[in-house]
């Protein structure tokens, strides 16, 4: 596997990270995946737009290294058209402590990993481990503190299920671990809102503009009275069958999650 | 600089992190800052029973090594003996996804910097930026997703104060950036509870069963009427003397926080 780091395309096992880059030390950066279909990264001015409003809350410098250039560069150098690109900027090496680096030296890594193809339909639980925290304005930028999201994946892995949706400090539908959520229900689509703590996602945006999903104000009792529930992310759609052991619809695929997964997947 | 990574002691700049390592790309893991005197770790089973209830929750194995010997070797190897000590254990390598590793790897990490000596007092503001998330059981261990307190300090970067107060999403006080927050009225010293999002730290626990702080719900209308502020960490006793350009107490350290920092220091 090769990896792009700091400007240079290198062996994954010769890429070095520095023991105190605050990526590692702090969780302090963010990153982006992107979907890579026919050699073809999708929506990635959109990922650029989200990763610019990161840096921006992050006080991070947005890379000046042509993106596009380097992803394509590596899709060619590991044969890959069909690929997930993972793209991850840390505030770099620092001292110890929390205060800003004076002269701060981002870092910036960039790889791909081949596409996994399409998932089967997932079964979820509503996460009790732990809360989103909406009122964080890092619930609306992809960043690398995403400790509250692997608890709650493993809260899932424990039910044997594949997912988890977190529920925001006041107990509205936020989003899954890795995905927004959303529902159907009398023909109308909705999802949770940003300000609840649904991450806006680059999925979620084309489905608000091209599908008219609705933001909407939504709690759990909601998931198992909808008609369907489903996912999305740069990966794409993915339908939700059950929740917390409860069948969700016809507990299979329903109509408008699968047309909306054949117009983007 | 020597550090020591998995089982080795190596120049930093031959201490390698790798890029799919879940600390870096997932802010998956913890870590401790312990303070050493006189080439001796202070309160340092507490560290480690702390280190402890933080691999329980994530579900990391407690390391094998033997802490202390490493630690000893380490100052000895940095010629040493008054020094902070930083931790970092995450659970490793692992491939792309919040999934966990079915053969966890974890990575362990220490470092030791010199002391940097007594600090000046303390001028602070509430961080308005971010709040502190009570309802999420990482608020109880000291873990590597720190990006809500890097916003917070950074506010504080912006009003050129020292350090940022964080309220939890109910508004009531939790702790600051890097430290407990005590206040001390009418001769008692309160300190936020830990179900209001205060990190139980090795030094506020010391002081509760030693000091007779009392853990109580606090908002930020009790800073400004305090006595005395202060705050606590590994590092020792700090005096807040301004909260958001206000002074509190005398604008100097009140007696309180003089007779705890002398003995604890």
């Amino acid at each position: 596997m090769i990896v792009w780091l700091q400007g240079n395309f290198l062996p994954l096992e010769e890429a070095r990270i520095d023991p105190t880059d605050r990526g590692l030390t702090l969780g302090d950066g963010l990153y982006e995946t992107i979907r890579v279909h026919g050699g073809k990264p999708l929506r990635f001015s959109a990922h650029c737009a989200r990763l610019q409003r990161g840096t921006d809350l992050l006080g991070l410098p947005y890379p000046t290294t042509d993106l596009g250039g380097v992803i394509a560069e590596l899709l060619s150098r590991n044969d890959l058209a069909d690929a997930l690109v993972r793209l991850t900027l840390t505030r770099g090496r620092a001292p110890r402590g929390l205060a800003s680096p004076k002269l701060p030296q981002p870092t910036l890594l960039i790889a791909a990993y081949p596409f996994p193809g399409p998932v089967a339909p997932c079964k979820a639980i509503v996460a009790t481990v732990t809360r989103r925290n909406q009122a964080s304005p890092l619930s609306a930028v992809k960043h690398l503190s995403a400790l509250d999201n692997i608890l709650a994946k493993r809260e899932a892995e424990k039910h044997a299920v594949d997912d988890a949706i977190l529920c925001n400090t006041c107990g509205d539908l936020a989003e899954s671990t890795i995905a927004n959520l959303h529902i159907v229900k009398h023909g109308k689509i909705l999802t949770p809102r940003v300000e609840d703590g649904a991450l806006p996602g680059v999925m979620r945006e084309f489905l608000i503009s091209d599908f008219g999903v609705l933001p909407t104000r939504l709690v759990a009792a909601d998931l198992l009275e909808a008609d369907e529930v489903f996912l999305s992310n740069a990966s794409g759609i993915r339908p939700v069958i059950a929740v917390d052991g409860q069948t969700i619809g016809s507990g299979e695929e329903g109509p408008m999650t699968a047309r909306i997964r054949a117009a983007v997947n």
